[in-house]
């Protein structure tokens, strides 16, 4: 779990109990999507789970994950096809280290553009990872799985 | 559907048939986890679907996207377990305008640690979002949906 305890009264639980409005774009049983209300580009949505509690995605059961981003396919078609866009960036916040500022999980769908420098991933290791790091990591991860 | 056509010989697939090792976290019948052989920073591991055909996001079916990031939550908490970090970003890049280099779809799982100014999400609007803007671009974005 994220150790970040869930506050009820964050927006995004007010959004989905309907004490503040929305830019809604579909829903489910499981699943919000509406537009981010400060986008980053024009078609910036926000994808997240209707129940509460669940702070970060590592607080997410696999059932709500599963219910939940089995929508995130149909959402990044709509925005690719209402923006246009070259390409679509999917990223999700856990933790105020990752630039999470709402503590309900959020799947952030954001129209790319060639050349738009909105982001990049980080540039990973010019070399590939060696066997000598990379198998005690790897035990570590394994033993780490709940 | 995404446009981009699926090539047999990415090197995910290989590693999916078994023909190009990797750094294995786990396996389930739909997903595979494992370490990013270009690590971004310690513990950076992706999840994919094992099933081959889908090169982005946009192109997976809902119960391909449901079955394979259940698992989400499970691979994120273990690395955030292993590597002791104070966040995580979950980022899947579509399209080469987003960065994708692989076009096999995949999670990033990028371990955070405060202040590592690896990536940020780009600055938002300083000011909410417009009901002139959002609802002509709302009902664009439902038009679109499928």
């Amino acid at each position: 779990m994220s150790g970040i305890a869930y506050d009820d009264s964050n927006i995004f639980a007010k959004i989905i109990a309907g004490d503040i409005p929305c830019f809604k774009i579909f829903e489910t049983e499981h699943a919000l999507a509406f537009l981010d209300a400060f986008p980053s580009t024009e078609g910036h949505s926000l994808l997240i789970p209707k129940a509460s509690g669940y702070a970060t995605v590592m607080d997410m059961p696999p059932d709500v994950a599963a219910n939940v981003l089995s929508e995130l396919p149909r959402l990044a078609r709509a925005v690719k096809k209402t923006t246009g866009c070259d390409g679509v960036t999917i990223l999700q916040n856990n933790g105020k280290a990752a630039g999470q500022e709402v503590f309900h999980a959020h799947f952030h769908v954001i129209p790319r553009t060639n050349d738009d420098a909105l982001m990049t991933l980080p540039k990973g290791a010019s070399a590939m990872i060696s066997t000598d790091v990379a198998n005690p990591l790897l035990e570590r991860m394994k033993a780490n799985l709940d």
